[in-house]
């Protein structure tokens, strides 16, 4: 073990206001010496695989992680392999294809024995609205209501296979119609387009494509509302880590990225900002997941859970300290005649 | 005469449903024949002109002018001059050191008494809210309302020297200090700023530093209101009409360079457009001023009025078809701790 790289890291922490062995929320242990290097080396990607090993843990994962994006230790400890993965963003098209089918099987296709645990009655896995609500199931149920307030024939299009079976399972008997399909090969005309927590796959170079694709199904008179994780900063890429692990091909978009992508195609009527609301969801969702890993399938073994743990805490920091956030459009292709009035 | 000049514009009039000589709301008469190679030659400044000159007159002239918008005629009439305009767009920073002093000498120091007679009780001369009101001047309370609901020690700035002098005689004795001065000179620390229908004269080489001066201006906790006009398509001038005759060196802003140019200084809390509004505004405005002409100084002669009339009929058109919008964001620079929540 290396003496240096520990009272640099001991350093970087300092700043965080993180003290390893220390006692309060924010403080963690360090329980093998190979941490600093990992972190030195690997940035984000090394700090969540080293937990993900058991080489730290935490009183408090999430309050940690919004320590370290408080005192913007993110934006200076960067890993080796961030090139590659950058260079990868640019050179290719990570969602075409194939490609665009990956996170559907690493993600959504994991279990759905999870994701009911995790995600309350209606298994809503997007941001809940807790303006008026003290549950999750309530703060979803609003967040359904905010979003639709009509009864609809609906066409629901999904690239994860075991996300259509369920969601035929649970749709039968209603007029909606569940397609395992890529939402560029849908052409025929809506009233309403919803696009829900979908949007942070699709990635920037084909942002034009999605947006040309909805206004393509969508009638002169429709409304289309888009439901999206945002940034603050324009990129093309997500966090190594959470690309590594959790959400293989997934950016988050900029508020720059998204305007350009839909200029001469939508008239932008609304933009309503609630991402701290998901902060409280990733709370709710974290403590279905901790209360029900002793009922869940052992395949979730103690490795799992901790990846879990962190980008659900990681993910919660983000929006914590409004580095991200939860945006929702409503875009209408030509202007509702006399004006949209947005709900809050 | 040119029977040819005339049937090609009486074509293009059919496009939009009008029909010369016509009994219906949005149809005109034309009243010098030389009106067709005008409108031709010089595209939306030569229709103005020619109204100003009193070539042709309108039943509705706003219900004309919105039928010629939802038709595209505007997009395909185009006068020889605009080249020159687009030119000069591009090449030089029009709102930059003594340019940006021209639209305050020409536009708002026209004279207090027609502001006075036209915009109501507080001298608004930016959208009303009219979601709860149904005069003006609840619609002006309404507004400002929405934008500030606390009591204020406060700086205010403008180009104007009218305004100025009207804006200290009105706050007398409030903690209110007015300043002729460029909004780029200011670097003091405000806990929140309020920009209200002026960012339409900043210009898009301009924005950076715009949103740099509210940044270097507002405290970490701050809030910093940007109430504009907006348009779907992003371009760096205005109409070659308003150009020269009501605003000079302004421009309308897209949402895509708005957020290209805050990005990295500020959250973006919320956006809300209430662009249809400023028709109803607009409208009131109108009746406003063309029941208070007899009593305003004959100054405002009979070209002048064509002139005034143009310029709030032509803006109405604009909002009513939905080609431009009213937008409020509210931005911070950190993101509000907990979220802010938008009002409507």
């Amino acid at each position: 073990m290396d003496a240096g790289l520990q009272r640099r890291v001991e350093a970087l922490l300092q700043e965080a206001d993180v003290v390893p062995g220390g006692t309060r929320a924010q403080d963690i242990d360090i329980l093998d010496p190979r941490f600093h290097a990992r972190v030195l080396a690997d940035g984000s990607l090394g700090l969540g695989e080293s937990y993900m090993e058991g080489w730290w843990r935490a009183h408090s994962l999430d309050g940690f992680l919004t320590h370290l994006l408080e005192a913007r230790l993110d934006e200076r400890v960067h890993g080796s392999g961030e090139v590659w993965d950058a260079l990868k963003a640019k050179l290719f098209n990570l969602q075409s294809g194939q490609g665009s089918f990956e996170v559907g099987k690493r993600h959504y296709d994991l279990g759905n024995d999870l994701y009911r645990a995790m995600l309350g009655k209606r298994l809503v896995y997007s941001c809940g609205y807790w303006r008026h609500a003290d549950t999750l199931d309530a703060a979803q149920e609003a967040k359904l209501d905010l979003i639709c307030r009509y009864g609809v024939q609906g066409v629901g299009v999904t690239i994860s296979h075991e996300q259509a079976v369920l969601a035929r399972e649970i749709c039968a008997g209603l007029p909606v119609e569940i397609r395992l399909q890529d939402y560029r090969a849908l052409d025929e005309p809506f009233d309403a387009i919803l696009s829900v927590g979908m949007f942070e796959h699709v990635g920037v170079k084909n942002y034009r494509t999605y947006f040309e694709t909805a206004r393509r199904c969508l009638g002169e008179q429709g409304l289309f509302l888009l439901h999206s994780i945002g940034t603050n900063i324009s990129r093309d890429r997500t966090d190594p880590w959470i690309a590594r692990y959790i959400f293989p091909n997934s950016m988050l978009p900029s508020a720059a990225q998204i305007t350009a992508a839909m200029e001469g195609l939508f008239v932008l009527e609304d933009w309503h900002n609630f991402g701290t609301d998901y902060d409280l969801t990733l709370q709710a969702w974290r403590d279905n997941v901790e209360a029900a890993w002793d009922v869940l399938d052992p395949r979730y073994d103690e490795r799992f859970r901790r990846m879990w743990r962190f980008y659900l805490a990681g993910s919660m920091s983000t929006f914590r300290t409004r580095h991200s956030q939860l945006w929702q459009l409503v875009l209408s292709p030509r202007g509702v005649p006399g004006g949209y009035v947005g709900v809050r």
